[in-house]
């Protein structure tokens, strides 16, 4: 069985991966505006030892994505829609043909992204595969514990962890059409993990 | 890391135990009333190749149970109350020491049993361990497919799978305080699994 999981290179997208390679094939896919280099995404999989892709992002979500935030004065309305649109590219197959499932490293106790049950259910009949989220079920000291086990990761405040996510990608449209006040005053500054392989 | 996981014999928990045991030491955890023998669960425990162990429920619980769903007419609200008391046994820790996590089969699709975002909260806080349900991100077509490619099962009507799990218990008891038709009317009739080992 072939699974497509959205990956960051973060840690939780990781914990994943290792949750689910006895059951499927599975391969990392960074989901991208084409605003920032995905390498490092690509290096973090190489030495996790999965198979990378990347799908492109429709720049109209972007751009609505980053309007809203900016209104919003937070980020979570924009990030939200963008997730959205990323498991519908990943489940969509435009990385692979004859996929069987998509997964994300969405959290229990993230308030965004979340996908609830009837998102799930509306993406599995539209697009004829499994949702798979095995973090939803799990909380934030677990994962630290699962990740503490298994996983090399370094972290450090956002702007200095090489990632290729979407995030990371928002910032910088943020940044472009607003400037550099408005991403600190969008975004909370916080801790960002990278993974950089198995322990 | 130690994980008590509530075993029922069914597929989910054996599911749930292969996800978790890359991370953790797995015990399989048979909560009982004391109605029915636990051998079945213990004989599927060894055969999947995990120790295993019960603990007691509290007799006055299913007493509650079976009341509410006799006068119910259907079984919902009885089984969510003894789950959510079977979980709180095992993450109290009365069957180990120094356990880290308690886990459970708790399945997207199924409306009962569940554990919200508070619930597990709480359990973890007034507990001190983390809960874990990796299954509650997953949908019934993709957990079908991970136990097909892992698992032996047997499948057959309720009545005839030996399992040893509190529903077994709550239907006897019915039986016992109700006679055989009040177990017609509130339990319908419905297939049962029983994992046999990995395949």
């Amino acid at each position: 069985m072939r699974c497509g999981l959205l990956f960051s290179a973060g840690k939780d997208s990781s914990l994943v991966a290792l949750l689910l390679e006895d059951f499927y094939d599975v391969t990392l896919v960074t989901a991208s505006f084409g605003v920032v280099d995905p390498e490092p995404a690509r290096e973090a999989a190489d030495a996790l030892g999965f198979p990378h892709e990347t799908v492109d992002l429709d720049p109209a979500v972007a751009h609505d994505a980053v309007s809203r935030m900016y209104d919003d004065g937070y980020p979570r309305n924009g990030i939200q829609q963008v997730h959205e649109h990323a498991v519908e590219r990943v489940a969509a197959g435009a990385w692979a043909d004859d996929i069987d499932a998509v997964a994300d490293g969405t959290r229990r106790d993230d308030r965004v992204p979340t996908v609830d049950r009837p998102l799930a259910q509306s993406v599995e009949d539209r697009f004829g595969v499994d949702y798979l989220a095995p973090l939803s079920g799990v909380g934030r000291g677990a994962i630290d514990g699962m990740v503490a086990e298994t996983l090399a990761v370094e972290t450090g405040p956002s702007a200095e962890i090489p990632k290729a996510d979407y995030e990371v990608e928002l910032r910088s449209l943020l940044r472009a059409e607003h400037g550099a006040g408005a991403v600190d005053e969008v975004f909370p500054e916080h801790t960002q993990s990278r993974v950089r392989g198995r322990s």
